[in-house]
């Protein structure tokens, strides 16, 4: 997978891709990851990006030029995904990154200061993606949220593969509750199940947990499961939680 | 307003503190951002903070003893905030962002690996959040979305406030369209309006350009706009745009 990112501040990406995982899959050689930065593409002498709105208001936009000319510079093919990082966007999700894990190079457009000319848009006819409802000063966050979360559903990135299945949301619910050494630390305790060996046990331990966690902290995620769900085992053991829990 | 941010990666959120508005703000002293890492304060010989997770499964969970020390150092009073970012989260929005920057101090616990031993959790008390439905590799991409996002609703972060209040989310509706210089490019033109030099006409054609927008990407928030709205001229703008649009 390529990932070309369109930035004015290509050292931010570049500096936040060269820490654990990232680095390691860069290194492997499971992803790529370039820069282009449209200051680079302005034909403006003071190496001007943006300019004062039309019609008033305050900030800067970013302009047409250096923005169109740098998206030019960049090869792109049947298998090019061009995503255009914007809090106007369709809401990114767990599903989303495995979607666009599946494709083979991705542009990612960052904007910054108060956005993009409406034309650079219109020209890139890129997805507006956005990482949530919130506002950030650019699109570097976003991009980077992106580049990770998808390279997790990339075959190699993790060690196991089954770390990334096992994920959070990747069946609609949160995690359960993990421990590690030791038994006991400052009077708290590890559930007794988890020292049984009995993984049948355990196992049904962790699903009524994530249920349980599920429906006190995202009830709206709970509903979309019960609708979806076909196992039987998951219906039996999600009604005994939902039932416990109404005594 | 200080931020103090538990992290086994401090560089990466010195780093990306280091550009744009965010490097700004430090220099200002509007904000003060301090890193802390739990791998400082592991009495393991090995310098170890992570082990496997009790019960048998993939990955790597972080141990109470690193954790509980690193938050410990960390001085605290009636104004402190705790925050857990994780995937089992509430969801972080530009409300919270507002919410939040009332808050003179502000600790940020980012995970990573397959994430903290339930008992840090319990131990600290923080409030968990989330940016999203999707899983990335460790809490900092999260913590630093944060840190931007709430530092641009503190007074003095933005030349002008104004441009906080303008922001996407900050009355519940996506921007409306943004244009600079040249008033043609490449065929593509500026709308009309925004050369009229009419305030009025300006402010009532962006109006309804939000309400467009919100309408086709986002209708979940039109709805929700709808039920809190008492303003008169909003109401008439937005039943213009509907009603034209069933046409």
């Amino acid at each position: 997978m390529r990932f070309d990112v369109l930035t004015l501040f290509p050292e931010m990406i570049q500096q936040a891709c060269s820490h654990s995982m990232i680095a390691r899959a860069l290194e492997n050689n499971v992803i790529e990851i370039n820069t282009i930065n449209p200051r680079d593409y302005t034909l403006d002498k003071h190496k001007k990006v943006d300019d004062t709105p039309y019609g008033g208001g305050a900030g800067m936009v970013l302009m047409c030029q250096p923005y169109f000319d740098a998206y030019d510079s960049v090869e792109k093919d049947d298998n090019t995904e061009v995503i255009l990082l914007s809090p106007q966007g369709e809401t990114f999700s767990q599903n989303m990154a495995a979607e666009l894990a599946r494709k083979e190079h991705i542009i990612l457009l960052c904007g910054h200061y108060e956005g993009f000319d409406e034309r650079i848009k219109e020209y890139t006819k890129a997805r507006e993606v956005s990482i949530g409802d919130f506002v950030l000063t650019g699109g570097e966050l976003p991009a980077l949220c992106l580049i990770d979360s998808i390279s997790r559903n990339i075959e190699g990135f993790l060690g196991k593969i089954d770390s990334a299945k096992k994920d959070s949301f990747s069946d609609g619910l949160l995690e359960h509750p993990q421990y590690t050494k030791p038994r006991e630390y400052r009077g708290m305790k590890v559930p007794e199940v988890l020292f049984s060996g009995n993984h049948a046990l355990i196992d049904e331990w962790r699903r009524k947990q994530q249920f349980l966690i599920t429906q006190k902290k995202r009830p709206d995620l709970i509903a979309k499961f019960k609708k979806n769900c076909d196992n039987n085992r998951d219906l039996k053991l999600l009604n005994e939680v939902l039932f416990s829990k109404t005594k």
